[in-house]
């Protein structure tokens, strides 16, 4: 290659990864054998048409960690998890999930030359729920029992055997999902002023507020954000202030009763002075398509939560100011809510003619 | 915000979208009014699992391109596409389309503020391709005819009304889709030896080759790359040299018998030095489980006739020389192909105790 090739080079880095992105923040060493997809480094999108119904000068972003690389947010703290895990000789992980997590661990286990084992409650029949894990190689087994009886047994595998536990308990996966606060602090110069994200186990908001505050410290931000968390009504424990027995919601990857990281959370709200709030299916379902059919952004229904929240308490939000909406994964991944609940126009039968056709187009 | 905080800022520029970063290799202006959900800066994969079953020193990377907003290339064509339709005072856009194209083309219209008007052949019945149009607000009409007469009316709608064809006649969408090229020289510093492509309407290996050759002319890379393209073995009318009747493959992204950009391709060939060859379904779905279980990357099936080909003519590869192979689309928009040709364990009827699951794990 030429000496002046070289020169002509573009001065854009290519993206590394998030943990050599983030080497200096996160709990590696230069001896970690980092096993990545390239994740982290989602797009910030600014969604006018959303922030036009808030109006006074407030500037609305949805963080769209739909496109990382298994679809979801968990590629942040799998590539941490499962690099740690290599790190410490293990052959294998393990893991009680139907969904985004069961994914993550199985692509980024699988890259690392480690197996994927992942339990789910027998019956579970939405197989759909998972195609990844499986095409990712994950040997998936259906135990007898409930999912905590499912939960009980990978921790008890992960106690008696050489595998490790890939699940939210694991503490390298929040170390890796603070990274998208960095992110999010890169492009805009400073914190938002708001952070809206939807609360399931409550851990993103957790690793989130640790991102802050850690870019905090350093200096590059002067000021932390108010964290506001957004529940699906019929699954908001920690705006009843206690656990729900029986969640259900269409936002299935924030249905959850009884969240791991319960203090961590309301940690988080006192601290950032923020709130946790209900969002009904109706009002998520709304946000939903909303982002889909005014801005172009697909998501899954939990991750709507975070629009759906910010604009039930919408008033609260200062003039001028910038709110962030976490948007966690992919549309993608549920395409049957999307036929179910679009409510846009499909005609059949149509005379194929052009007359037939602009009349049904309205011209 | 104080002095001290710029200074800590990151070094890192957001990336802007692809027209903003390839502004001055674009049919652009300053009052072209860019239409972008920050499209483009896909990841360059290396995936040195497969690289060893070639050897020689060979290196492979995979343009992951699936990992665009609407999960495929088609959003770098349809950013241009849709801005110049606005910049030309169109509301509405047209296209015919049972795929990847309706959906980037709904979601970069709504996002523009136009309609979407996606024309589909009657009975066609598989609703969850159309999932995505749907939900982004396209309006889908379904016409008494196969899919070349929907074809045909599209083009006659957009002269007779004030609509934008956005189907692949439309000249900005091989200008968008070149930028890939663009990406890849970027990060590699130079163009790679190989291109591996899968070639359906043959309109993204013109568009690649037009990003190399620019970017070879302004002296950005010193080399332009053998472009190798693959077809499936059932919709193979370049390598056959005629069209076929009635193209079928699993790949139905590149399940096409006269591509529209033929003469472009057998160019772009014979310029490179290249060649077209036909991958069987069975190698395509080898590569596609391939990628999946040993790199952790889930692609369309049609994507991953780019990596069969590549193994298939894998002793024509120059030891030593670094090969690109481009998956157009993301897994998730075909969950049904991954449950159904996914080769991984699926162990039900388990006994919910530690003994009885570790043994079914082999342990």
């Amino acid at each position: 290659m030429t000496v002046s090739l070289s020169a002509a080079k573009s001065h854009r880095q290519p993206w590394p990864g998030l943990i050599e992105a983030y080497r200096e923040y996160l709990p590696v060493s230069e001896t970690t054998p980092v096993v990545t997809l390239l994740e982290g480094n989602t797009p910030l999108i600014p969604v006018p048409a959303i922030a036009e119904r808030i109006g006074r000068q407030v500037r609305v972003f949805v963080k769209y960690d739909g496109l990382n690389p298994t679809g979801s947010f968990k590629d942040r703290g799998m590539t941490m998890a499962i690099s740690k895990a290599k790190e410490a000789g293990a052959k294998a992980v393990i893991c009680a999930s139907t969904g985004n997590t069961s994914a993550a661990a199985a692509a980024y286990a699988r890259r690392g030359g480690m197996k994927a084992f992942v339990l789910i409650p027998d019956g579970y029949v939405a197989l759909g729920k998972l195609a990844q894990a499986l095409l990712y190689g994950a040997e998936v087994l259906a135990v007898k029992g409930n999912f905590d009886r499912a939960l009980e047994i990978v921790r008890e595998m992960a106690e008696s055997y050489p595998i490790t536990l890939v699940n939210s308990v694991n503490p390298y996966r929040l170390e890796g999902q603070k990274t998208a606060a960095f992110e999010i602090v890169d492009v805009l110069g400073n914190a938002p002023d708001w952070l809206c994200i939807p609360v399931g186990n409550a851990g993103n908001i957790s690793a989130y507020w640790m991102g802050f505050c850690q870019y905090h410290q350093v200096g590059k931000c002067d000021r932390l954000p108010t964290v506001m968390g957004f529940q699906a009504a019929g699954a908001a424990p920690l705006v009843n202030g206690q656990p729900v027995q029986h969640p259900e919601t269409v936002a299935t990857a924030i249905r959850i009763g009884n969240p791991a990281s319960w203090e961590k959370a309301v940690a988080v709200k006192s601290a950032s002075q923020g709130n946790f709030y209900a969002v009904t299916d109706e009002e998520i379902l709304d946000a939903y398509r909303l982002l889909a059919s005014t801005e172009g952004v697909f998501c899954e229904p939990a991750s709507a939560a975070s629009v759906a929240g910010m604009l039930q308490v919408k008033d609260q939000i200062p003039s001028g100011a910038t709110v962030v909406c976490v948007l966690t994964g992919n549309g993608l991944k549920d395409p049957d809510t999307a036929i179910k609940h679009s409510h846009s126009q499909f005609k059949q039968g149509i005379e194929a003619e052009l007359g037939a056709v602009a009349a049904a187009m309205g011209f």
